[in-house]
């Protein structure tokens, strides 16, 4: 039998793969908004960011109870405080999505992406998503062998935003600069996505496997 | 007398305060490398990104030390958790002087930045400056009254990167996409920056008065 204690542990990593289902869903749907210049959706995305925010402020209050109340040692510290780093990179995954959101509704009823960039955003779209279902697994299983396959979805995020510089620079770019910003700034919102998913995934593997953290360097 | 556990807190406080020295002078030479197209000092700002990287996993494992090993009351603990996030956030601060850096590098021989908005970034520069420094002093005498100025510095930043919008979108940009593209990257980095800095500041706030912590919502 679990006590209080145990419980508690397990429903805020309860709550932190929820967070990943939360902003998981919200760069879905932020996408199809960006993709399809649907207002109703960026504006579903855009409200729903404070419920990321509000869940990751009662993770927060909760894993400082815990360590308050608890005196965990040394391990189930590490879990706890490794706790608070991940519901932070969540909550920022859940911004970056909003950001995404925002800018399609900026542009609305024009698209934000032109014709000849759908299919990278599509693309980079299903990259966010394939990489924090990954992540959720990660943290619910504590499974690190996803790790390699997460770190190559980043790295397949990481190419398409390179070649996106290149179209964006090419003499055949026709849509001017504005077009040019919105698609950069959109283009690093996902690969800022991706590189938070990595980090919290090497959160995970430093608490399963005692190894120290190895942070990521985010490239403009 | 101090205990050996109040000096090492104290030395933990100190060198977050060392961390906004490290990150401040780190964007004042990434600026100034950025507006002289001095490819040295640009290599000096990205090599010393080491630095700061050392010195937030020293106080990190420090910090987790004093807790595993002091079991620290209520209050204190608040102020050593307060303490790993302003590190993480001080090393990404540290993070985005590289990046300036390396955007100034990437253009060498050529500046980064266009004559006309020489002014904005050194303007952008100064403000980072003077983010930092207050920061720091709310750091090091936990005086949060400096937080009013803070916030004005950081209205000034927003209001400056509006501005860049402005200028790059009017019909008298002539110096096409990339150079566009580039000072929009920057004046991003610049702006956020400073939310970074306001984030480190309400967390000292939180932990002087008590009151709940309110995070920053980065803006494009």
């Amino acid at each position: 039998m679990r006590t209080a204690y145990e419980e508690e542990l397990a429903a805020v990593n309860d709550d932190l793969v929820q967070m990943t289902r939360l902003v998981g869903s919200a760069m879905n749907r932020a996408t199809q908004a960006l993709l399809d210049a649907d207002l109703e959706m960026a504006e579903r995305v855009i409200a729903s960011d404070a419920q990321v925010d509000a869940l990751t402020g009662s993770i927060e209050e909760r894993c400082f109870d815990l360590v308050a109340l608890q005196q965990p040692v040394a391990r189930d510290l590490r879990v706890i405080i490794g706790g608070l780093r991940i519901a932070a990179s969540l909550e920022r995954m859940g911004d970056l999505a909003e950001h995404v959101a925002k800018q399609a509704r900026m542009r609305y009823p024009r698209p934000a992406v032109p014709q000849e960039l759908r299919g990278t955003f599509a693309e980079m779209g299903g990259l966010a998503e394939a990489i924090v279902s990954k992540t959720g697994a990660v943290i619910a299983t504590k499974d690190v062998s996803l790790a390699g396959d997460i770190a190559a979805h980043d790295e397949d995020m990481d190419r398409l935003h390179r070649e996106l510089f290149g179209i964006v620079l090419s003499p055949k770019w026709s849509h001017g600069v504005e077009a040019a910003i919105d698609v950069t700034l959109l283009s690093r919102y996902y690969e800022r996505y991706a590189d938070h998913a990595v980090s919290v995934t090497r959160r995970v593997v430093t608490i399963v496997t005692g190894e120290p953290y190895v942070g990521v360097t985010l490239e403009a």
